[in-house]
């Protein structure tokens, strides 16, 4: 299969929040921001994989500071490293203060997507190309959470088994 | 400050899913499940902390297979481990099949939540009670999983820097 | 037809309120819980007919007290009657103050569903296996809801003919 | 205080159903229909006693036939009968045919509302003025339910202690 | 084709607003407004089409005062002009405050819609019969609209290809 | 007041449509696209005037093709021109199929906002400066809109007093 690039695969999603997505504290709900992340996510591992595709994990979301309503949510999503069938997606989070312009980066988070046949298996997709230093970083970074994940698994069972 | 057991802290959530809950291969949309894990893991932590909480992180969720609209889905959530004013959060996410009773496990989420005073400030929260091999086993692996992220935060940013 | 435990009717609902939930005194609106009362005792309903459901009617059901937003509600429903394709179902629910505790009887409600072949018409279900005292006791009271239901009919059509 | 005409407590509500209000059956949800009854009461009821209302219960709600999204909902209330501080809105409920114009009638409810103060206490409201044939008959109705609803909890207490 | 009167399209929804109809500053979400416009005008299309139909255009509408959630909203609409396969449906708002029963006109809308076949083209439909001085006014106003639409479509492309 | 660029004011808003936008045709609601530019033409609004704004009009929408559940629609707005207290916003409305990539122009709406002070009363904006050629053929537009708006409306006030 056809390389394609990393840039191709890049998604945005854009919400003005509104008094329904906040908690009774009146922060933006966690939950809401997670949704979002996710949508953001399956639109660029269709992009790569031109295929339907379905969440798997999610790893290392962070919540950095509380979001209000009134505020604008921007969820830049690309995939940062491919393996046969399944893609890790990073999602960058952003908040803007409509009166002033002021944004600051509220979140972070890393999906896993695998990408399916009209059968629901899983299918194989194009590799990654990355070019660019970013582009480049974050693949090495999304192979040693990877490599940490399945380390961390081990090291659960065998725990565990003694 | 008093410890409390872990069992105090436990909560469940059920819900109905339907049409609106779906994506558009006809799913339960990830982003749901992930709200209500959130959801889950905001009472659990309440219940342990007696004060207001809110969602710092989510690690390691997996999504073991798809649900439908139409079936039952509960959300258990406990306190696995406190450390100053933050705790992690275990969730185990079933479907059941209502006209057989078919119960399955489709997820696991593990959440990172703190504990705020009334002016938003993080507030020390009372040391979890541990006693059952099961609980131990619990604090034992969130503690695993916290030292990893951390090491892996560490381990990103020297490979940064060179 | 092989009868049923009325012990494997039983079905659960857990929520947490929110702000999107309350009208504008700030209660949780009563439409709200009468909504998931239905769900719960569908579900209910399914387990004992193993078929699909429609609420026929809601009956008695009463409002205790108000509930804010923040409370979790559990509804608890179950089969208390079974005749030839139609049932009682009965749900309690529940609200629980999360920061402390503290749980109260804020509803109860008794509907009626009748069971339905895929055709829409409806199909006989088992009759309902009742032998705690409790169980013995829901039977018995739901038969008489259901006589006095029958005797208010005549005796309001009886009156609009003199 | 002065009586108030019947007529002065009409309420209409219309709400064209969609698929978001219907079940996994296609069928618009019991659930949605009770909803849009307590709604409807509720206005009646704020009509009759000009303060804020609660629903303490509902009674003899039946549902005669389905309906399908895409049909238009209409949900006719008026109060039929008041008491010191309570009140009986009747509610009727008709679905149209929007292609043919061809209506209905699908259900009807019976609430219990009580009017109350800025405390939260219940306070009292006008008498309720009816002449008209159609509004003593459903006074009279609603007194014979009222009768009926105190005889069955009388009823059913007796047999528990016995 | 038979014409048909302009009275059989009428068509009524009304709603109660809440807290999750409302923006931050408190008022009806003019979206919210604008979406039940579409609502209406749907209905009203149908009604004279007797075939689906879809919005081809919104024209003029106003928003002449703000309006908060506890109020009841109605919208009426009718069919103002019918021409091939298009028609001009106008929407009249209003809302209630439903303790003084005191009604205000809140907004005006007229909107293009077009009548489709199964396959999604556009379908002649009946021409209206308009009888009423009040229709006869509305028709003429309709076309005038219709006018100025298409000849300010003209001016703005000229002045473009100058 | 100091001139604001036309630039400062753009705003977007980007979402993936769902199954429940949908009409039950099966294409996303008219009255779903008019929400979402109602609140991206608030969002540019706030951004030109600093102050909040409320929706007093919308002119000439256009629906030019259907949108289906599963597309990604863009809303693209910016203030077209100024006056005292009320600007013209424009935007436009894209849709993209996430499989192709390939975008699409659905819509286009001008809304007329209006800056208001903390009391509600209409307030005093910047001047908007435009530049480019492409702003300030937008703005010669809607100063024409404007002008036919106002004869249109005198046009329909004289024919309705003869």
């Amino acid at each position: 299969m056809q390389p394609r690039p990393a840039v191709e695969s890049r998604a945005v999603l854009v919400r003005w929040m509104n008094l329904t997505d906040a908690n009774s504290a009146g922060f933006v709900h966690g939950g809401t921001v997670m949704r979002l992340c996710d949508e953001a996510a399956g639109i660029a591992a269709i992009k790569h994989a031109r295929t339907r595709v379905v969440t798997a994990g999610m790893d290392r979301m962070t919540f950095l500071e509380p979001v209000h309503p009134g505020e604008l949510m921007t969820f830049k999503a690309a995939v940062n490293a491919a393996w046969r069938s399944s893609m890790e997606v990073g999602v960058r989070v952003e908040a803007e203060r409509v009166h002033t312009g002021e944004v600051r980066h509220t979140s972070t988070a890393f999906l896993t997507m695998v990408a399916l046949d009209d059968d629901g298996r899983p299918v194989e997709i194009p590799p990654l190309l990355t070019s660019e230093p970013e582009e480049l970083r974050r693949e090495r970074e999304a192979q040693t959470r990877r490599r940490n994940r399945l380390a961390e698994r081990d090291e659960i069972r065998r725990a565990r088994e003694n």
